[in-house]
């Protein structure tokens, strides 16, 4: 089989990335200037949240995917790619200014492209190991436009913050995921594909992208936030921490309280300790007090370990949607608990009734939005890349490195050679018993 | 026996783990206030020192005490949760204003507070493997409070500055751990545990874990250092890192002429490199020239090295401690190395002799208070701990992952395939040559 | 062989170590001085940028050259060894001021430092698994020797800035190497070693520290960029950090193509990807444009590319060079593209011919003064360490840990206890059929 199908990478991945990398450059060659003034501050301070970001994205979220006993190559390779593609086209679109026909570069739109990149990523989890590269990469820019076009919506028709528009994130891209995974379902796929298991070195290094993700939230969470006001930085950074810190405890607690015999199991934990994280970031500029932040963070945790243990099963089964990462629990139900939390928060911060109501109207329509795009996007995403074209994995190579990797086979040989041995040992026991057995006989 | 003993993670982890988590929400709800005023600079300048303290506790300790073969799991997932819950009760204990009921918050009593939990980490590192979650939540919990009794004790008994009270972290903490293993002592584990060994990659993992550990030292060590007069932080850092240097040279050459025939042995070589780090961490306010802190990193790593290697087992069999970490060796010696460095440093650089003897009477005064509060401390904990109730981890299933974590077999799976291939060779080879032995034999 | 072997480690590293340890503990006791005047500035917004170049340097090359399968221990621990013996050597070379007979530290120097040890780093890659601990730390010693002098030379003698003459360690490290593994060239190594191959778990762990070394690029090459003039800074982040995004892109698409059958070799990906970032970081002070960045990168990761599928087996057949690392293709072509490009952008922006043609001239003659004394340092580095006196490892020793690391054979033992297991069931199976045999016979 992996003869016929590896092909399709040659024959479609490599020009498909090429054509878009050398776009790029051209997009980047006329259209493009760097912008210098006034960012000095901003720039030096920001430096380290760069970096942060970026270890979030490439290393976080790329061994966040790697559980799967056979999947670390592509999890790992696959996750840069694409995000570096997401990326320079995220780069495009945000620094974009139609009326003058150039697209502004700074670290500000670098961090903003990344951001975008996440919400990708967070898409990317849910139909991670049964779709190809070529179709990766399709998701990723077809996703970043429809977050970007998104934030426009919302910045221009209900003058959304930025920073509330892209915290938006989690929410957008878990919808989007889970229309995609609907979409790509394949018959018969009821039961759990044969490779998606974790084996103990794969949970490591599963848990190692993990923990960089847990560790940095709280830089991803305040990087955007405006620091001229003194203290607001320092309430989202403190924020974050605490509620991640608070969802740690609650996912493990929740993880042996819904297990049978007690037990915790590994992926489920990992991918329920960021629900807090998640939650307070999309009401981040509403937290004002600590407690409110850990409330959110152990609300966030229950629901997503509650819904990774039920709602799974239920969606796959009810639903037809294979939801590799728990997309939904993991990133779209605290993003929806996050945004609950932010409207109550404003709401009770409100001084009269009118303001109230408006910006719960503002609030809910944003959602709504939010929501209708995310699902539309998402559906015209997997109908286009249900294509024939697109030449998705057969179900026995789903979660499998050997299709697109060069997989030497050291640990083939080193049965065989075992084999080998064991067998001659047979051979030469069987010959000395049966001599013995003969001169017994006679 | 795992189903008979894994209940007790849900009949109690989960409960306590709850239970203390609704606390501290509670506690912060009604006491927390964020500190605003004059952080600003402060704030910008260590944001990324707060982030790389992150990373050495979370991810560099988890990943420091996965080393034993199939401890993975518990190693990182458990220290994620211990942190997480210290830390917590640090920032709670730490900004405690008892005449006017209030708890600050700032940026600095988070790292502050994480500080002290780096201090629980030392001594979970001494009975890592041999205890349940349970009693490592207590532990760190008792362990913390008892850390903060002393520096609260040294600052307002002996007026000790709050840099050096908080350096004494890694003698509080390895006594504290060494006490605790001595009271925690198993009949009949004379000789290594079964489970304890590591493998090639268990050992990579761990080296990642140290690695980071090793690399971020520098910033752990100046992050509370006062940047207001110019070069303390500098030199600081600069001190940190040649020590750190000069003790991982010395301790892979001490390691190698340690042994028979003349190898290295991973793990001594892992736990010694940190030495000379922790040692100018205890001195840093003394130490004034490069070579200073590199003397004291020669000879902490020189300690640590033939510490883990002669006293280790001496520990074992004269006095009972199984310190899995070899927690004295690696923490405590160096820090013991620091003080007196510290108190030497302090002294040639005293104008007069009066100054000078009240300083060495004041700094052995600290050292003393410290010790016997860890041993106080570590002897309540570990004989409370040492209860029925607690239900410590059986001789077998120590340093095992498969007590508390739910575990594909797939390596076993895999096994038992090639097994009953083998099988099947070998009846279709013995039927074949019994047939061929017939014929010859008619 | 092992027995015979091993010693040398103690015999001739423990004491080498040592030696230099003292050594430069002594040189600098009399000679260091802390420089304090106006860094205040400069420091903290270089301290995050000190530690990202620390991570590349520790953690990112020792898991970069884990590949090989049972090469970790080795990797990552000499690696630590010779990186820390050289960035000490070097600090005392760079910051050598003959004429007061001083040497001065600064966080600046500590980086100017840890820049030269990257250079060594790079040459190293060349010869990794065929060397001893012994060879590895006397080659970064005259390494880093020799490129400080070639940055002296540079700066004397044709007025080079600092960036300038230091980016070229790309270059310089890479035709070192090249060298010491031609004069290093074993008799029949035409073939692969046996245990050079990656398997699974090596891989990833390599992509691990490929992709730190990936993702701190930006701030490597953007570390010593002057930050007064503003924008500068900015605009080295933003180029190297576009130029590797292209490059990773360029490299996976390339490295599908070149495969017989579009798979991806994953060590080909993981060392063509940095292509982009070292080009950009030899010109770093040419560029101005992002799309110039990205172009170098796209043809960065080409060449690299193309360099490692054909260069690297002509190298072997052709020139005898066994290069481990492929450090021609991945870190000398790119070096070399990034000084054409450097030069054709600067002789762009001259205003009159005079002036290009003279920058040409000085441009030219640093690369030929960098090659010339790369290649002659080399050699005497090579000839020097082939004397019998080093005792290479064996053929049958080469990437192997087992020489000199002790080893749990844990994976040996469960082997061996599944192999008894085996024998124990065949010989009851074979006792059971041949007594039926019996039975029917009779």
């Amino acid at each position: 089989m992996a003869p016929r199908y590896a092909p399709s990478l040659r024959s479609r991945l490599a020009p498909l990335l090429l054509c878009l990398q050398t776009s790029f450059i051209v997009l980047f060659c006329f259209f493009t200037e760097i912008q210098k003034n006034n960012f000095t501050a901003w720039f030096f301070s920001s430096l380290p949240g760069f970096q942060d970001v970026n270890v979030m994205l490439f290393l976080g979220f790329g061994f966040f995917f790697t559980f799967p006993v056979r999947y670390g190559f592509s999890a790992t390779a696959f996750t840069l790619l694409v995000a570096v593609v997401a990326t320079q086209w995220g780069i495009i679109l945000n620094g974009l200014e139609p009326h003058r026909g150039k697209i502004k570069i700074s670290l500000k739109s670098l961090v903003e492209a990344e951001l975008c990149t996440a919400s990708a990523m967070i898409s990317i989890a849910a139909v991670q190991g049964k779709t190809n590269p070529v179709q990766l990469v399709l998701i990723s820019l077809l996703e970043v436009s429809g977050f970007i076009l998104n934030k426009w919506v919302l910045q221009s028709l209900l003058k959304v913050s930025l920073l509330n528009s892209i915290m938006l994130l989690h929410i957008f891209g878990s919808f989007f995921g889970l229309l995609l995974t609907w979409v790509f379902y394949r018959k018969g796929c009821e039961l759990q594909f044969e490779k998606e298991k974790y084996d103990q070195k794969s949970g490591l290094f599963s848990m190692l992208g993990t923990l960089f993700l847990w560790m940095y939230l709280p830089t991803f969470n305040s990087v955007l936030v405006d620091d001229r006001i003194p203290g607001r930085k320092l309430k989202a950074v403190c924020s974050t921490y605490l509620a991640l810190a608070v969802s740690a405890v609650t996912a493990a607690s929740m993880s042996s309280l819904c297990h049978p015999r007690g037990k915790v199991n590994m992926t489920q934990m990992q991918q329920c300790i960021l629900a807090g994280g998640v939650a307070v970031g999309v009401s981040v500029s509403g937290v004002q007090h600590p407690w409110e932040a850990m409330t959110i963070g152990f609300t966030a945790a229950v629901i997503a370990t509650i819904g990774h243990q039920y709602l799974q099963t239920q969606m796959l089964h009810g639903f037809q949607c294979h939801d590799t990462c728990a997309t939904l629990s993991s990133f779209g139900l605290p993003g929806l608990l996050g945004w609950v939390a932010h409207l109550l928060l404003e709401i009770r911060d409100c001084d009269d009734q009118t303001t109230a109501i408006r910006f719960a109207v503002f609030h809910i329509c944003s959602l709504l939005i939010t929501i209708a795009l995310s699902l539309s996007t998402g559906l015209i995403t997997g109908l286009l890349l249900k294509l024939e074209v697109c030449r998705r994995p057969p179900d026995n190579k789903c979660f499998d490195d050997q299709v697109y990797w060069e997989v030497c086979h050291v640990q083939l040989y080193r049965c065989f050679v075992q084999f080998l041995e064991t067998q001659l040992k047979i051979f030469f026991y069987f010959t000395v018993s049966s001599s013995r057995g003969k001169k017994v006989r006679t």
